[in-house]
């Protein structure tokens, strides 16, 4: 599929003067700069992004937010302020491993204090990698709000990837829920338990489209369909030519397919690193993925084309995300004259571990892994009760980030901050029964972290089990900071230690930051420490990460020069010691 | 009507067991215990106070908050746990005039940084004056989200206030809105301006009732009509009694009457100070005044009566609050065969000024206020539109909050964290017509603050004016921290420095925390600056302070101690200065 693309010439000059000539094109980096400096102000304002209108967390007015551009080895400093009123704020670079400058990861508990109101917060750090990433809000659940967007990094010049297109195109799927992030907060942290429920609407590029006639909302006056805000999305193509789509995703729930009517896509790149081309119909995208696919505009150009999105591995009531894939020079608002196609079945697994195995590392962009760890880190994933409030753990431990954040801590020696007490390594996997209710009346809410020993390799198995519902195992998007691991492999059923690893890909396993962990199955990670820093490794769904869903892990802290007393100002940090 | 309650000895021992004895009590303060302790964890919960479920903030669960019962000169400490998720908080001990704990007075931007979620904050203050008194959220318009509670000091043991009752009774009342303080603010701070409108419903002590059959709150699930949260607040009297009745105001935005049907009120104390006493039917009473008053159990027994507030001086469409005065044994949940009194129009001005005008020291405990002020400042207080945003103003000076709190950029000499240019000590006054339209088209916004030369007398003129809609000026409750200021006088239309001072009342003027400033009209006040710290004085409606109605005043900061380095953290103290 891939290679009916090859007879375009990637030409920089030719692309910067068609894309220049060109109205609905998005701009490229400008290749001089080697610092690129973004001034950030982050408020409230009301949108309707799928017609309902609500408060969205918006930089410079817009929601999604700018998409930052720039070339291998650029700094991007961007400058945040807080303009919301009492809440404050913290943006995470998402793919972006910051070497060198780990408490500029926006991580709030990890990385660095929160971001006051009125504040102005310096990020700083280089895209040191070419390829797809996100950023987001990592505080509290204000990703959910609309504090995101996309970051998109080209090679340096005279370098070429390995598949061509004309044109660089960039959305991000999301799913969207009418309540407040305080709102479905406090559900998930009451006694009794109230789940946030499926999402209102599918978003593509911050657009979708909830049915203003649909109880509750109608009559509440806050639905109006005809909001200029929720117009479908229109991607606008000239028939004929080869594109490349980067698609991010970063649903607070919901596992996604993305479809577009009629073309197939040949996915090339995911999370940063090219991939061995493979051609799918359907895209399965997990939050926190990022993916780049070709597509090329050979269909009938006299209409349009649905871009549809669906939620995928739960039994949703969430109508399809729907954009128009728009061959110029047909209006952009004109719908295509089918009826948006449906997709496999919500519930049919088999094909999305097929995309999972499929996804390897491009032949001659291998960086073949270590051939053995030197330790190995098993992640039990359930669901518990802990003095009756419902979380999540690996291990039996449901992480509660400490008062003051970690990078913070160990650099400053703060030990007394967090138990230094490190959780298992393991579970008891003779005796647990991954299929059945678990049963884990000892689990624990704790701030303590994995330790790496420097430059050392470490696998790291998630192992998905039942959750405290019958028959009920859900798929976790994991996403690892700082980091880039190698996907050794994905399993079902219970991971055995002795056998499991000798089937693992060793030759050209595709190195991700963001991974599936699949119903019942098992995922096989292997990482080298050595990256100075703290970092988080948790689940990407928004709410079970605020239950709990995630793990620490440190590694060269001591390799670590003087922090920024920027990142400071909250738990043992707080405010100025006097002279 | 004060007289007819002398029969009631008012025997401490005697009330204690009385009180001990009968159920419906709420207790009075030990006499032993000097240090009271307060845990407090303040999060959101849901809660539907008017039936209308919403997000509320509660101090441990509770909202209002816990009554603080204390003894004069007792130290109240309150350990504040921030378990909200993203925001911050702070909480004003309103009416206390922290003597030597200026950063203790809990106004964010003014005297403390914001308390971080998931810090613990001390507040540690003496109640140095005994009466009735307030706490409330003073951190962007938090007040409004229900975090709010009494304060009530007894006297020594011993000491004797001049009236008498058996029973004593705290209620506040307020107004409610079912946005949250972030879609208000959002509003409010928008091109165009976006006005919060009239409260859905009032509160007295935390109960009121939205009817959920209006739209368009019909079907959206939210308003629930029988919840346990909105049946009417009953308080029980035993027939015969005489009561002393505490009333706290804390509406966001209106001004109130309060009546209890077929009961005269005498009126024997304003914001902690002995009133002359008077009688009332309909007690008028503006957002931040506290009053007692005397009531007796006089009626007929055999039923209930109505308590009733309602908003005075707007055309509101906002339903009358009602609670139940239920005579013991009636059913608490009787309602009154009656219809609820109307009360006087609410547009109707005279009896509102002549209630400020009644309001006299109580003979005996007058203390008489100095003849001559030092300094005159004469604040205009005026609605204007800053850079195309709708602002209030005093002598078109619009208050912004600096980065760094005052307390700490002054106790700190960190000088260039706000203007040092002090604020205009009057306005035009020849060539202005108050009467007009504003057209200040000059108006600023500005951190400057009014200097205070220590132990000076400062006489506050606060002058009222046409807002920017033709033919309206609307009532305005200044509140003053830190100080109870004389009132010397009310009066209408512009203020003649040269004849009106002759009208001062210097006899027995009431000292009080807060006082209303009525349309077109002007109110004196008079201060000795003697309390070292920084303090606020502001519009108490909500969003008027939001948009800037305020002004602050430092006196004798050089006086003060090192400052706690609890209340530092943020602007330029923000994280610790290495070693």
């Amino acid at each position: 599929m891939v290679e009916i693309f090859s007879q375009y010439e990637n030409s920089l000059t030719l692309k910067l003067l068609l894309l220049s000539l060109f109205v609905f094109v998005t701009s490229v980096p400008s290749v001089e700069a080697r610092i690129r400096r973004y001034r950030w102000e982050v408020k409230y304002e009301y949108r309707s992004p799928d017609c309902y209108k609500k408060l969205v967390i918006t930089i410079n007015g817009r929601a999604p937010g700018p998409t930052i551009l720039a070339q291998q080895g650029d700094t991007i400093v961007v400058e945040l302020n807080n303009s919301l009123l009492t809440e404050n704020v913290a943006i995470h670079w998402h793919g972006i491993r910051q070497i060198g400058t780990p408490w500029f990861d926006g991580t709030e508990g990890v990385t660095q204090c929160p971001i006051l109101p009125g504040d102005t917060f310096t990020y700083k750090f280089v895209v040191d990698r070419p390829g797809t990433y996100l950023y987001h809000a990592h505080y509290g659940m204000q990703r959910q709000a609309g504090l995101y967007g996309s970051i998109r990094v080209a090679l340096p010049d005279g370098e070429a990837e390995p598949f061509s297109y004309d044109y660089d195109r960039s959305i991000i799927l999301n799913d969207w829920y009418h309540q407040s992030t305080s709102e479905q907060a406090v559900g998930l942290s009451s006694k009794p338990f109230v789940w946030v429920e499926e999402p209102q609407s599918l978003l593509i590029q911050g657009r979708g489209k909830f049915d203003c006639t649909s109880s509750p909302s109608i009559g509440d006056g806050l639905c109006n369909a005809s909001s200029p805000d929720c117009s479908p999305y229109a991607m606008t193509v000239v028939p004929g030519k080869p594109y490349r789509l980067r698609i991010g995703r970063l649903p607070a729930l919901a596992a996604l397919r993305l479809e577009i009517e009629g073309h197939n896509m040949s996915v090339v790149e995911a999370d940063g690193h090219n991939v061995e081309p493979f051609v799918v119909k359907n895209l399965f995208i997990y939050s926190g993925e990022t993916y780049s696919v070709l597509i090329k505009a050979d269909q009938n150009p006299s209409r349009n084309y649905w871009m549809s999105s669906k939620v995928v591995s739960r039994n949703s009531t969430t109508p399809n995300g729907l954009a128009i894939f728009n061959y110029y020079p047909n209006h952009p608002r004109r719908n295509p004259p089918t009826v948006p196609p449906a997709g496999p079945l919500s519930n049919d697994l088999a094909p999305r571990v097929a995309q999972s195995n499929a996804i390897k590392s491009h032949q001659g962009y291998a960086l073949p892994p270590p051939l053995k760890p030197d330790r190995v880190i098993v992640l039990l994933n359930t669901q518990n009760e802990i003095n009756g409030y419902k979380r999540w753990s690996l291990n039996n431990v449901s992480l509660k980030f400490p008062h003051t954040p970690y990078v913070i801590a160990l650099g400053e020696k703060l030990l007394h901050s967090f138990d230094q007490t490190p959780p298992p390594d393991s579970y008891d996997v003779a005796n647990y029964d991954i299929y059945s209710i678990a049963n884990n009346t000892n689990a624990i809410a704790s701030n303590s972290i994995y330790r790496l020993q420097f430059n050392t390799i470490v696998d790291i198995i998630l192992q998905n089990a039942n959750t405290m519902t019958a028959d009920n195992s859900v798929t976790h998007p994991w996403h690892l900071h700082g980091h880039d691991f190698w996907v050794l492999g994905y399993g079902t059923g219970k991971f055995d230690v002795n056998s499991d690893p000798k089937k693992y890909n060793l030759v050209n396993p595709i190195m991700k930051n963001t991974v599936p962990l699949h119903p019942y199955g098992w995922t096989a990670l292997r990482i080298r420490a050595d990256n100075p820093g703290v970092w988080a490794f948790h689940c990407h769904i928004e709410y079970h990460f605020y239950m709990g869903m995630g793990v620490v892990f440190e590694e060269g802290i001591e390799r670590l020069g003087r922090l920024p007393s920027s990142v400071m100002g909250c738990g043992a940090t707080k405010a100025f010691h006097r002279p």
